[in-house]
């Protein structure tokens, strides 16, 4: 099997799922439990928060754990709810649904949009769908000098340990374990101190008091163990996804002459990890097909907007014309992708194309 | 190690934990991705949930599985802002801490307080700290008589699988994966298809589109494999329950003359796996501490409320006064408690009874 739609969710790390299976034997009492088990896993889990926030070099700021990235976009979002917030169209659908508004377009100048009314700024470091980033230092100079007020909150569930961010610079951003070798089901919301967050989850007031629920101790270990593991091979991981991206970048173009990259070359940096194609004269859904005959597997768009057909509104806000959302190929590597995984692929996506190309418009 | 604080976790299934390993290693994709993996992933998580409905023998119902049982309880409640809510105080936080009007002692009459704004009557199945029952037939026949557009939701976290529910009497109720042996993280927030809900978390449209998150399907798995061994041993875990609180109560009957036990032999029913003690003379904390001393696990108040000290509004609200409220144990059995371990355990208490009796008042 070749895997290349990491982005959409990874394989999990050995030693988080190695923990992880330990843990769910042994930590099944509740961490909220007043007795030994209970507070054992409730000290547990405040270190495994404490070596987050350590890892992202963070001072002045704490975190929750939640279930999902959506989870902690909509936390942030629904704070401001009828509040003015500045987001993009291309930003995940945690955070386009959920505002009311109308997003801008991600070629589209902040300070343009930025008014008296505004109290939020939704960015997105890394685009799931182009993996183009942003240049997070000018924006938010940009947004700070109109007014300091103003909260930035950051979608960094597909940039986190795959770019450098500067996390400092905003007020708070999400990550999500299942982009980067965790389990899914857990993801967290780190924030600024004096970020004054009220809870999105009601009750026992657990995480402090920002999210009640029985929190998972068996997945936060495993998440952590997860970052850790990101956050010690980040330039190993990082040089080989490069490599892996170019010598699929330059097979495919070697496949065929109607294959382009949207994204590359452009007056913007894209990650190491996501690399979208135009295939012009063939719709994605036939090569997606084709594909997991052969045990390959990619994408077209992000798994989030993959009920959408024809028209797709983050293809709409990246600049491609709607008559090409139908050609799109998303394909994106993980901690686990290999250069031998990428020549391979190269090799049995050309024959693939040798196969339809009588269906090639 | 003797575990009786089951009613705030359970250890996993075994079964279930196999599942939960071989699944986390395997079912690694994104179940909303459009390629075979995330096709099978979400047809695997469809099969679930009718599973689900099917193992509950619903008709006209569905589910969406959500990440604790305060999603679910707030779902259904956020669902119903600022309009007419009935609920009692004695309910679990993520019902009492969302509803802002004054909730109900768990003896009034809910006839006496339905009017012609109430849109929605918020019961407990089975009192998590006191395991007493409710007459769901009663109260609900009392409820559709008054107004049949009244909704009724129920939790039943600590009552699923533990005690016989009707539950096509109401439009919507709770489950939770961790108290019936099932891994931390998973719950299920099942409805009446007429029920016209709004999701909580907003994105790509999961869930039926009600609840928004990459779904786990490794812990949804995990969650039905345990309700199904709860299903199919209900019986045979309900007669062991019932001996091992009997062996327990009569154990602690004579430990000490100041034991009693304020919730058993009323006009209501009680919970197999639920024995709420008042031990008067001795604070709760010192007990747990010498029991947790020898191996030993129980609490004193939920874990939801375990933070509480002193007056604890749960226990005003079950009819305990305030002066005792720091003498209540609460010990709570689960599927893998045994006869034996409630000899021991007996032995254990009288044992640590006879060690601290200078202490008690």
């Amino acid at each position: 099997m070749i895997y290349f739609d990491n982005a959409a969710s990874t394989p999990m790390d050995e030693e988080a799922y190695n923990l992880l299976c330990l843990d769910l034997k042994n930590d099944f009492a509740n961490p909220a439990a007043k007795h030994k088990l209970g507070v054992n896993l409730s000290k547990k889990i405040d270190r495994a928060r404490n070596e987050l926030l350590d890892l992202f070099k963070l001072a002045n700021f704490n975190a929750i754990f939640t279930s999902s990235a959506t989870e902690s976009n909509n936390t942030i979002i629904k704070n401001f709810e009828n509040k003015s917030i500045i987001y993009f169209s291309c930003d995940h659908p945690s955070i386009t649904n959920v505002c009311h508004s109308k997003g801008l377009n991600f070629d589209q100048c902040i300070t343009d949009f930025l008014n008296e009314e505004t109290q939020l700024v939704v960015l997105t470091a890394l685009n799931p769908q182009s993996g183009h980033i942003i240049n997070l230092l000018q924006i938010v100079k940009e947004i700070r000098v109109f007014n300091s007020k103003i909260k930035i909150h950051l979608d960094a569930a597909q940039a986190a340990f795959k770019t450098e961010v500067d996390y400092n610079l905003v007020d708070s951003f999400t990550i999500a374990a299942h982009k980067i070798g965790g389990p899914k089901g857990i993801s967290a919301l780190i924030f600024k101190n004096d970020f004054n967050l009220r809870p999105l989850l009601e009750g026992g007031g657990h995480e402090l008091a920002l999210r009640s629920s029985t929190p998972s101790s068996p997945l936060i270990m495993s998440f952590i163990e997860a970052c850790k593991r990101a956050d010690l091979n980040f330039e190993k991981n990082f040089q080989t996804a490069q490599e892996v991206k170019r010598i699929v970048m330059e097979g495919l173009k070697e496949s065929h002459k109607n294959i382009s990259f949207p994204f590359e070359n452009k007056s913007f940096k894209t990650s190491a990890y996501i690399l979208c194609v135009k295939f012009i004269g063939i719709p994605s859904d036939i090569i997606l097909r084709h594909l997991e005959m052969k045990d390959v597997y990619i994408s077209s768009t992000t798994a989030c907007s993959s009920k959408i057909s024809g028209y797709n509104p983050m293809l709409d806000a990246l600049g491609i014309e709607e008559k090409f959302h139908k050609n799109i190929l998303r394909i994106s590597f993980g901690f686990s992708s290999t250069k031998d995984e990428a020549f391979e692929f190269v090799k049995i996506f050309k024959g693939m194309v040798n196969e339809i190309k009588f269906l090639i418009k």
